[in-house]
């Protein structure tokens, strides 16, 4: 039988046998460095308790929407995958997966389920019908051994830094229970992700600003009782170790109003009398004030627009949020950002990391940003595009215009634990791969691209974030 | 002499010795398949008398608007391409052709024309001035073989599936002829193409509409009337064999308007009073209605937006519509195609085919459209885009992120009739050469890529069109 | 020591090593060829007085805002590399610039750079915080040899043509002398740039119009005044050898309106009373003027819209314009350039150059444009597209619409007189690696190739431009 392809060390480099070798000297000086993982979703609670991980297809499939919405579009209804409480059984739900597992060949998904079977649980050989309740028993097996815990794991895929996602009312006690842990070395950081405090068109926004004004107004109320109690849990934030704040936001409007006006649309949205008019500047209103409180309190505020939520509304009454059909749109930065660069562009130690999921932003926009602004960083592709080709793409647009300083390094996104590593040694292969092609073009020297592969693994992402 | 070109048994195959090599045994398993083609322009009028082609220029050169317009870029008037009931000489026309071939170079035609003289006419040197008439007679001879007439030429260039583009109210007579033929053993199939009928804009609408509920409407008049015909003209489509109904609109809106206001729009667009903002309303209600009637009848739905029509008035005006001069612009699906997805994107067993002349809806929304919805599948780069690198850019951008399973195959979209086979081999050496890449980097085993060029070229036409 | 990368004879052709055997053929039948800059930001009178180049940092540093953004998005404030008056030592500006050095590895700033340094200035190394007063001290004596002159190197660069951008009101006497100069062997053209007459949103329209009127109204005063001047000053750029008239405008919009709407738009700005939509449609209308005089008098209209100039005010009061936050954003041809078209678009010896900062209008808008309109030309990747990447994409995304016949040729657009044979230099190599591929690929033959790289190379910028 053929070596399995996740198992081939020179997997993911460029096919040219000159190209191919200086890549694979680039990716071997960083390999083995550890993982800074500065924004994704895993449950600090998780780690922190270490409780044994379910079964297979509660791991691996059922919460991972781009693995359910693949199988999906395959004609497999959400609620066979496990979603919306169904009550099937999970070896039905993985069997489900495994019939399915030829449409994720070529994928980004496909890559990572891959490396993770073959390095992480040890399988390897590919998922089909037939074989499907073998993998079960042996990934079952496997995540039944006391060295897979969550906290051993941690340990063993060397990651160094991870920042989960976190609620302005989170009270933070997992990772200040991990952080006092003498036993527990790495980092778990929050991340302050106030969407839902800022949008007035989310359902639950009205109430979020009670409980906020309630839990952190200091006694105040109104517009100067919100905007200090924003302030209040940055602060608590910062004090367990949060070094950026994240904005899930429609478009990348800033506007900055003054206090009157912003408490005006602030009062009229309480009571539910605000247009869509109002809404949009109001949100586009308080990107501008992230900025301002980022200025002041450090937290890197990073920006995600463009992304239409909730695209198939029968699918989200039914399962909810985050069930695969975040549908990106068109987004142009240019005009939109304008506002809150003319005032904190150049603050001091400020850091705007922007991403897209509009690949044509790019080159033309956030190259050119962050190829002046001393505070804009261009996020890494992600959501879709944190895929091999997506990369290369990526750092093809923006290093001829930005070079490599100004690029936030890698970051995974993700709830997939295990799959942590994969998607890490993805994106060094894929780095390798594209230095390698600019030394074997003699646009680098091999010596110069040797630091620029520890650079954008290890200093970019230590250096955008704060780390 | 150097070998030409076109005879290369590797060409379009990628330069890197090892990628060709696995390059060549990807496209040696799917070079001699037969011919899907589940949508184009060719008339079936001509299959079924198989009468023999005209000269060169007038099969070659005059009736193709790609071949002309880059013609007319390079200075040649179209009334001397054959153009406006031109009555200029056909050599002339020809040399007109050979004098401007070197403008071919690189393009698109360029590859396809020279795989037609090499292996379709026999004809092994390049067009210049000065061997025009020489190449005029050698292809005007083959022309005049028993074995060109079109009925042979479809044996000979293996074409299982051919559909063609029809008027609502087509007779489909000679459809219904070659199906009823038993010296007839493929299939020629008829595609609904109402735009005419749905697009209020369009000069003939209201004339259009009459003839419609006269032939159909079954003596119901008006909105209700109108529906019911263009359902009734979609049964005879089925009944004589069609599989999809293709629609070319300005833009990919879709909504839906109650009975009620539908009809008064109609109404009023009937009475010549219809606001441009009616018009858009309207066609936006019949994609929907279209839709609703695909999932009623099966007929597979592909979309088509993204063309400014007849972009030089004064060239329209002299030689009416197809000269050239259609021009696209910046499209965006995910907001526009909401409504009708939210409706019937998970309908059982309706197929919507979504594609694009703007590059930058494919990595940013129909993939990840198409990797959602069962419904939706992601049109083959056409019109401008099948070309070899577009296709590669084509597979680049959809595959990391809805894999191979959810492209509608590769879509001639010619009225070249002997084009066919130089397309679809393009095609085969193109998707071979992107798989080939994927097999040497690793990132899919080459067992797995057999199967996939199989399924590409042969599988999934077949299943997206249900043949 | 390893030999420096900028000397290596194979730097930017690819890396396989047949393609690169192919690249280097087709490089060397150009290599030598003379230079052709249809378009740059030199100064006339530089070449005219032949005044030796300042100091290193003033040469090659301050003036040179794409260097200067990047030192400055690396936290180094504008007035430490010499702008805004800076009283600034010349050696600490270069310490901060070769300090910021390997921020521009990948750019093509650092392409250049490099390149200079090899070839022009002869420094072999690259710069460093330590070797910064060394190269300072280098470069330095190497400008103050008297075969540094401006005259010495226009030929040693082997400069044929170049084009200089000017005011309408510029007396062009530096190109007269140049002219009348027998010892002077080569072409300095003027353009006419009119940005600055015809956009009523620049702060110094009104006064322009008066110096315009004063200048060249002839006695008439009014809209009719002002069109009769700009003719009567785009016959003297004429008369002193201009072959071209370049634009930068915001969006690609034209509009004919008739002669008294246009003349009440113009009294009406001229008044200070011009609304933001009389403000567009006075500047899509001038573009149609343009466009209608350059069909009379022969000059080639050039277009670049697109880029949010001075993005960040604080730094454009500071420092003024061209100091690096010129910012691209969408934009979209297809419609706003038709009223222009519709009129011009076939009209004889028209010739309209067409450029963009948005890449997605390449495949999308301009090639097709190109392929059609025997006036249109698709003007070559610049500002940030005009490096190596950038170039390959630009082909492969217009080649096969359009061909190799429809483009402009390569445009350096410099005002860093010593920077032009590295940019020829690389263009030269990068559209020998993007045909080396084709012929590699067996998509045109290599005796073809050989005649499309002069082409390219050499006969475009003379055909399109009128040279």
């Amino acid at each position: 039988m053929e070596q399995p392809i996740a198992a081939h060390p020179d997997r993911l480099l460029p096919a040219d046998p000159g190209v191919r070798a200086i890549a694979r000297s680039l990716y071997s000086a960083v390999e083995g460095l550890p993982i800074i993982s500065p924004h994704g979703h895993v449950d600090a609670a998780v780690i922190e308790q270490n409780l044994p991980f379910p079964d297979p297809a509660a791991l691996l499939v059922t919460p991972d929407h781009y693995v359910t919405r693949l199988i999906h579009a395959n004609g497999v209804p959400l609620n066979q995958l496990g979603l919306g409480g169904s009550t099937m059984d999970p070896r039905q739900v993985w069997r489900n997966f495994c019939q399915a597992w030829p449409a994720f060949e070529g994928t980004a998904s496909g890559y990572w389920i891959r490396q993770e079977f073959e390095h992480v649980f040890g399988v390897h050989e590919e998922p089909t019908a037939e074989n499907s309740d073998r993998i079960f028993d042996a990934v079952s097996a496997r995540l039944a051994e006391p060295g897979f815990r969550p906290r051993e794991l941690f340990k063993e895929f060397n990651i160094e830094v991870l920042a989960t996602t976190d609620d302005p009312l989170d009270s933070l006690e997992s990772h200040a229970a991990l952080a006092a842990d003498p036993a527990f070395a790495s980092r778990v950081l929050p991340t302050f992700r106030p969407d839902q405090y800022l949008n007035i068109a989310h359902p639950a926004w009205n109430e979020n600003v009670e409980r906020l004004l309630a839990a952190a107004g200091g006694g105040a109320s109104g517009y100067a009782g919100y905007i200090g109690a924003l302030e209040a849990r940055r602060r608590h934030f910062v004090d367990n170790g949060a070094v950026s704040a994240d904005h899930g936001v429609r478009t990348p409007a800033t506007l900055k109003l003054d206090d009157a006006d912003a408490a005006r649309l602030f009062e009229r949205a309480r009571a539910g009398d605000a247009t869509p008019e109002d809404r949009e500047a109001f949100e586009a209103h308080m990107m501008y004030q992230m900025a301002r409180m980022s200025v002041e309190d450090g937290l890197v505020m990073t920006i995600h627009p463009g992304s239409y939520r909730n695209h198939h509304r029968p699918t989200f009454e039914e399962f909810g949020a985050d069930t695969g059909h975040d549908i990106p749109f068109a987004v142009t930065y240019t005009e939109a950002i304008r506002p809150l660069l003319e005032d904190f562009g150049t603050a001091k130690d400020f850091h705007l990391v922007l991403f897209t999921l509009d690949e044509t932003v790019f080159s033309r926009e956030l190259a050119p940003l962050a190829g002046f602004y001393p505070s804009v960083f261009i996020g890494a592709p992600w959501w879709f595009l944190d895929a091999p080709d997506a990369m290369l793409r990526f750092r093809s647009s923006v290093t001829e215009t930005a070079g490599f300083s100004r690029s936030s390094g890698f970051i995974d996104d993700t709830r997939a634990f295990c799959s942590i590593p994969a998607r890490h040694d993805t994106s060094r292969r894929i780095e390798s791969a594209f230095l390698a092609r600019l030394v074997a073009e003699h646009r680098i020297s091999e010596e110069r691209a040797h630091e620029l592969i520890v650079d954008i693994v290890d200093s970019s992402p230590r250096r955008v974030f704060k780390l």
